[in-house]
Parts: structure tokens; C-alpha cells; sequence
């Protein structure tokens, strides 16, 4: 199987864990997705887990020459779905960075070139793959807390000096597709339901000369089966904190709470008095199980359509932040 | 000075903490807020710090016996302001629980009764008493994290089986005003700035047979600066949980973050390396704060004038929540 990269602004970390796992997973080449844009640090990436790639100036050569099985997109957000419409125009699965699309159009015209392309694609919603997310979704999903009524999400980042191409929405896309697409990605997974409604909010008042970054975001949502979920976003993490991301969730059912902090998940409910630490446990590696899937083996736990979902939802709460209005689905 | 207390339904443990605090501090008389109410636990409450009180089947007759200087209010939620009107009239200061009234037209009508009144008056916010609280207030108004982007303020509480009143929208008023108004409070007191809108969302889905009464509830306000703020409430807390209340605030700004959680205080910011505890500090006692105001001396830190200002934030946010709507003050 032939595996290749474009871009370095994303998550092909991921493949480097699966490499890390597997070591028969290999990558054969990487390119820039733009003539600009500097593709040496993924090619010292992946040597350092022992992986010699070929690097490309221009990836429909690279495309030409390797005929690559599948391909990791993870270029500047806003290129992202025009790279992910070429790969599918030629029948070649998809690892796509997380929006698939900066915008409703241009996630539309994808989905369009998806549908008729016959191939796999999913995106890279890596939050499940951590053991402490994936052991509260275990507990959550094995009924321990019951019923969810509410749910809260954090995902607090360093701002630090971001390039250039985040501060503009066409480049970036915002706060809440880039950093939310992760928290509604959780809502969805915890709760299995689709969302109803969202109300967001958002602000680039001390976005630090980032232009059109949005430095804080928050988006209350509404699942179909009528649970409450807030999510709230920031870049306003000091350099000075203990990790680049403070995440958390927070669920809340009708038997107990499961939450996740610190990388830690924890349980209360009537098992047991008091707070209880659970057992993080393997979440696997995204990146492999969509090489399964490729292959014929299993399903992705995140399916195209999921990836798609999750885009369109994201960008209607980056729009009801916009314009002040509640969204209804 | 001469106190009473009418009602057992709120926090007349405020002045409790006072007369272990300062054994000058007394209380003549307690009595019911209506007919039904049993007011012997607020006695034998007393009792227990050594101050035996006079009880009354009726407060109309204790305030013509007692004549007090200040009056608690802390009967079912729905009365509090009728109670209020009638000490206001009779010119005594009023230490009232808060929500100050449980619909816009009676917090209205009590606000022109205050004006009318010329006595003083405030409620029962009392999480700025808290030495956590405090620590964190302190931090956030020394410049420590300077200026504030986002706010998310949790209030989780242990349901149980509530008395009948909490399960019916007249007698109660709803989760928004009773439990959220502590968070509009904070929001209020750490930015030290109004609200331009709120949105808000509640639930009775899982509320346990609690008829009316929303079991988890989001806000989402704006301050008139721009701040962010974002309120989790609900009655989710399971009984094994180490508290009756998972009470938390976070406070993001331009150079760090103070936050709040298991009763102690955070900050991580340009200081020091990673995450450090704060100090508690003697958040002091309101009730105490508050007599020392009728007195003459000092000023209690809650005015009368921010106490209707919260109660009218908190249900407009009601009604946003009731109605599906933002509403922008």
C-alpha cells in the first residue's frame, strides 16, 4: 500500500504514531499542497521514525509518479478541500485534515466530488484516539453515568506567533472549524446524535496582531434527543502553562459524571463514593484504522459521512458567531 | 440592632457565619414566610451557636413586636418579593435571597418600592464570600491575568428529592435565576461590566419527576466590553459526589488564566512556569458587610442596585432560554 502526504500544517503525526505502532506501515512521498508552502520538516519527521520519504515540488507530479493508495492531506486550511478534490477525482483515498472545507461551498462541491468518486475518506478527528478520551467514552457508552443531559467542552490553546496564513479567514477559516471541528466531533461521538440547533460567539479582540484569528469562541448546541452542549474555545493558554492544550469534557448523565482534565478521565456515580479515576485505555490509531478500511479490513470508526457532518456543522456555528443568529438544522 | 429572620428556604446560614465570626451579632426572631412553612430548623440552627430566637407563627406581628433594623428574607422563592415590599414599606433594610424576585413584573414593581423605601438592601450572592473566590477575584483585579477574554463559570448540584415548590415554575422560578444567578453575580463581579445579550437553553428532560424544575440549563452572555461568558447549571451532581456543589470559574485574559475548582484557586501566567495555587483569602461576610453598611460604616460590596441588576440579567436569561431567542439589553 502506497501512502503519501501533502502539506505540513496539520496532523500527519498521526501516521507517524502508526508508524511508531506498526512498523510495516511505511510513506513513500511528500509535497507541498502550494508552491509556498515548506515540506522538509515533514520529510525530518518522518525520518526520524525511520521512514525515507521522496519529496515532491508539486503533488499532481507526485501523484502521477507514485499512484499513491492513499493520501494525508494537511495544507493550509482553506486548500485543503481543492487538494482532497483532485485525490478523489483520481480515485485515491483520502486522509484529510480536519475542516474538510473553510466554507458551505466549497464543502457542497466536495461532498458532490466525494459521492462520485467511490473512494474512502474520512478526517483527522484524532481527540478519539487519546486514551483518556477514549476511556470516558467507554464508561459513557457502557451506561455508567445514563442518560446525558449536558455536556461541556474545552479546548484551550497557546496562541504563541502563529504564520501568517491564520490570520485570514480565507487562509485559516476560524476558530471555531479549526479548533471547534474537535469539540463537535466529541459531542457527537459521546452522544451518537445529531445536533438540532447551535448558538456561537466570537472574538478576536485580544487576538495578540493575529487579524482576523478568533482568540475565544463559545457555541451552545442542541443534540436531536435535546441534550445541552457548550463548548468553549480559546487561544489564551499563557506560555507558561504545563502543556500547549488544556482539553476537557465534561458529561453529565442521570446516574453520575464522567469527565476528562489533565489527560485524566474520571467518574462519579453510584459505584462508588467519591471521584474515581478511570483506567485510560488504548484509542487506537486513526490513521490505521482508515488503512484497514482501505485494505477491507473493518470500518473507520469515523465514516465520510461523519467528516462531512461535522464540517457543515462547524461552519454553521462559525456563521450563527457571525452574523448573531441561532441556527436550527 | 435589632435582626430577624422570615423563611427557611435560602441561605440564612450567612448569618450564622456572622455570629461565629463576631459574637456581637444576634437574632431576635425568626417566622414563616407563609402559613405552611416550618421555621423550628432555622431555630435550632441558631440555637446551635448559642443565640436562642423568638419564634412567631406570623412575621407581619414579629415586625410590629420586634421592630428589627434588618430583616433576612428566605421563604419560597415566589414570595421573597412580597415579603420584601412589605418590610420595605415599613422602612427596615432587607438582606433578601436572591433571586430578588421570580418574574419581571414583580422585580419591577419591588424596584420602585426600594426607590420609595430609602432603607438599604441586598441579596444573598454569597460565592463572593468564599476565600477561594476571593483568591481568585483578587488575582483577576490585580492585573494578574490582565484583560479578560472568556469566562466559564459551573454550577453542579445534587438534586436529590426536592420539596414540592422547587417542581413548579410559580413557586421556584426556574434553575436560571436560583442556581445562575450565583454565576451572573461572578461574571458580574470579575469583569466588573453589564451584559449586552444572553442566550440561553434549559432542560427538564431528566429531572427526576421534579415536575417544572430544570435539571441543566447553558448560558452564553457578552459584557458590554466583550467579554465572552459562558454558565453550565444543573442538578446532575450524583449523591456519591464528594459535595453537594461542583462549583467552578475560569477566567482567561491577555496574560494568563485564574480558575476555580474544588474549592481552591489557580493561575498560570508570566510569574512562573506552570500551573500555581493561589493563596485563599477572608472573603469576608456579607451579612456582617451588610450591617456594618446600615450602621453607617463601609459600604457591603453588593448594592442594592447590582442585586436588582442581577435578578432582571437572570430572567431576561430565562426567558431567553423559554423563548429560543437572544436577547440584547
Amino acid at each position: 500500500m502506497k501512502i503519501a502526504v501533502i502539506g505540513a500544517q496539520g496532523h500527519y503525526c498521526n501516521i507517524i504514531e502508526a508508524i511508531k505502532h506498526n512498523n510495516r506501515i511505511s510513506v513513500d512521498a511528500v509535497a507541498p499542497g502550494t508552491v509556498d508552502e515548506n515540506i522538509v520538516p515533514v520529510a525530518m519527521d518522518f525520518a526520524k521514525v525511520g521512514v525515507n520519504v521522496r519529496l515532491f515540488d508539486d503533488y499532481l507530479t507526485m501523484l502521477d509518479e507514485i499512484q499513491p493508495d492513499i493520501v494525508a492531506v494537511n495544507s493550509y486550511f482553506y486548500i485543503n478541500s481543492q487538494i482532497t478534490t483532485d485525490l478523489l477525482r483520481r480515485k485515491i483515498n483520502v486522509f484529510c485534515e480536519k475542516p474538510l472545507a473553510t466554507d458551505l461551498n466549497k464543502l457542497s462541491n466536495l461532498y458532490h466530488e466525494y459521492l462520485k468518486s467511490g473512494v474512502h475518506l474520512t478526517a483527522m478527528h484524532l481527540m478519539r484516539d487519546m486514551p483518556w478520551f477514549a476511556a470516558a467514552h467507554k464508561a459513557v457508552r457502557q451506561g455508567r453515568i445514563g442518560d446525558i443531559s449536558v455536556i461541556n467542552i474545552q479546548k484551550s490553546y497557546i496562541l504563541g506567533q502563529r504564520d501568517a496564513f491564520f490570520t485570514s479567514r480565507f487562509t485559516y477559516g476560524g476558530t471555531i472549524p479549526w479548533v471547534g471541528s474537535h469539540a463537535v466531533d466529541l459531542a457527537y461521538w459521546f452522544t451518537g446524535e445529531r445536533f438540532k440547533s447551535v448558538t456561537a460567539l466570537h472574538t478576536k479582540k485580544h487576538n495578540n496582531s493575529h487579524g482576523d484569528l478568533e482568540n475565544a469562541a463559545l457555541c451552545q448546541f442542541v443534540t436531536e434527543k435535546g441534550v445541552l452542549v457548550s463548548v468553549s474555545l480559546d487561544y489564551m493558554r499563557p506560555q507558561t502553562a504545563p502543556s500547549h492544550g488544556d482539553d476537557r469534557i465534561r458529561i453529565a448523565g442521570t446516574k453520575g459524571v464522567v469527565e476528562v482534565i489533565d489527560e485524566n478521565a474520571y467518574i462519579i456515580n453510584d459505584e462508588a463514593e467519591g471521584v474515581q479515576k478511570l483506567d485510560n485505555i488504548d484509542g487506537g490509531n486513526m490513521f490505521e484504522s482508515f488503512m484497514n478500511e482501505v485494505k477491507g479490513f473493518g470500518r473507520c470508526p469515523l465514516t465520510a459521512e461523519d467528516a462531512f457532518y461535522i464540517t457543515r456543522i462547524c461552519l454553521y456555528a462559525r456563521e450563527s458567531a457571525d452574523t448573531g443568529k441561532t441556527i436550527t438544522f
